[in-house]
């Protein structure tokens, strides 16, 4: 299944994908795609719908945040070792985490804002988990059962304001839009190996990103059991499961995003993303 | 107005107290304090409300935390010179930001866990803010505009979590039970001066901390301000503002809390809570 959301944004309706690609309303059925929503029971119920008797969504309308209203947005950091490396540190002994404001959250093709006072907005292609069900203490062997499923985020970033505003990155990783989520989420029955899935990036058409979930330091599995040590994960939430090299501030000289500029993103299963840099 | 919810934890009531402190049910008027109810509109239909008219709450039922579903649970760090020195940092030059999940949030006097694992679960009683409507790149001057009211934290922290696992202090922070908000939300016309309330906490009966928030490195104003040049506030947001001296690490040598000890901590016009130390 793949589960999305459609209208102008804080009115979204939710909709499913036929075979064909085709946009099906679920309102009828759910409300959103939400916490609610996301638990096993509905989504076992959603995926026993006859999906071409749905009204069809006509047009091509703006396409919201996959998921609505997480009650955490968490991200990883440095979890490809090329990646760190960029970046001029070490590969993490364990999972780096730290969280994005949920008012960051944004449509896959929405305008990004450049922060006012920001000269170093950046990029970071990231697989996203959706988790189904309360995930506390969990083991790595039972991880999984706890994922709804997966979507594509670019994780965008002010790097200045994450490393030289007084500590702690959540600073330069929660601007409104700096969380686009979708086009749409994929129920986890769909992705055949979640460690293996290709991602790039380019900015006005230059490839930026090339990466593969495969080189990920460490695994979905891992991180859903090792946050859970943390926190209590809840349906709905996202994790970003951090990004592979080819940002900004490993380039020679460091470069970041203008306005004007256009990023589109892709995942092999999760879709793609289109957004215009725009100044806030 | 003191707002506040009871009843059993997920399924709280709407509340507020009359001239004599008794709680008085606010269900027949609004579904939950949360981002809803807190809008500028929703308050000011309560404050218009006879609440002598509304139904009385029997009994001592638990008290639930005094804001439902927030949408952010920020904290500022070491926003009390003092405490900045015991921890062995130098007062920071802008407020440093973090945040806890929001599924650590409990009422005032649920039982707080310490994690499995856990040797440094410390203390911060904090004055929150709570947030009355969205606030985008507000100035300091109109800050205070934006905001509902106040309650009082206890910012539960365990010190290995937040420093020693690999960067980013949510890790520390999150905990199940680790936010203790409440027991009430004060509308901003009863505290006179926020910059002047007194803070107290004890650990089994003995003094370990005493405040006021006169001596706040950035004060409520600046506080709603900055953030809202990195994030949008919403409506039901809580900011935790930083702890005065006297927290565990601090101590000499450093102390922590162990099963079965309890908390009370209290502020002026915020009232108290009181935690019983349990394992998780």
């Amino acid at each position: 299944m793949k589960l999305l959301r459609y209208g102008p944004a804080g009115s979204e309706r939710p909709a499913i994908l036929d075979g064909s690609g085709q946009m099906r309303d679920l309102s009828g059925v759910v409300a959103d795609i939400d916490r609610t929503t996301l638990a096993p029971d509905m989504m076992a119920k959603l995926a026993a719908l006859d999906v071409e008797s749905l009204p069809k969504v006509d047009g091509t309308p703006r396409i919201g945040s996959a998921v609505a209203r997480p009650g955490k947005f968490l991200c990883v950091g440095l979890n490809y070792a090329d990646h760190a490396r960029e970046t001029g540190k070490e590969p993490p002994a364990e999972p780096v985490l730290f969280s994005k404001a949920t008012t960051a959250l944004c449509g896959p093709n929405d305008d990004v804002e450049i922060p006012r006072g920001s000269d170093r907005t950046d990029w970071e292609i990231e697989l996203g988990i959706v988790i189904g069900s309360r995930a506390k203490y969990v083991s790595e062997d039972d991880a999984l059962d706890y994922v709804a499923g997966y979507t594509l985020i670019n994780d965008v970033s002010e790097r200045r304001f994450q490393s030289e505003r007084g500590g702690q990155w959540v600073k330069g990783k929660s601007h409104d839009t700096f969380g686009p989520v979708g086009p749409w989420m994929v129920s986890k029955d769909e992705i055949a190996d979640v460690q293996n899935i290709d991602l790039w990036l380019d900015v006005d058409g230059e490839r930026r990103q090339t990466g593969n979930t495969k080189t990920m330091i460490f695994g979905v599995a891992h991180l859903v059991h090792y946050i859970s040590q943390f926190m209590t994960l809840e349906a709905g939430d996202i994790i970003a499961t951090g990004t592979p090299p080819g940002v900004g501030l490993g380039m020679k000289p460091p470069t970041f995003l203008k306005e004007g500029q256009v990023v589109t993103l892709g995942a092999s299963g999760l879709g793609e993303q289109r957004q215009l840099m725009v100044q806030a």
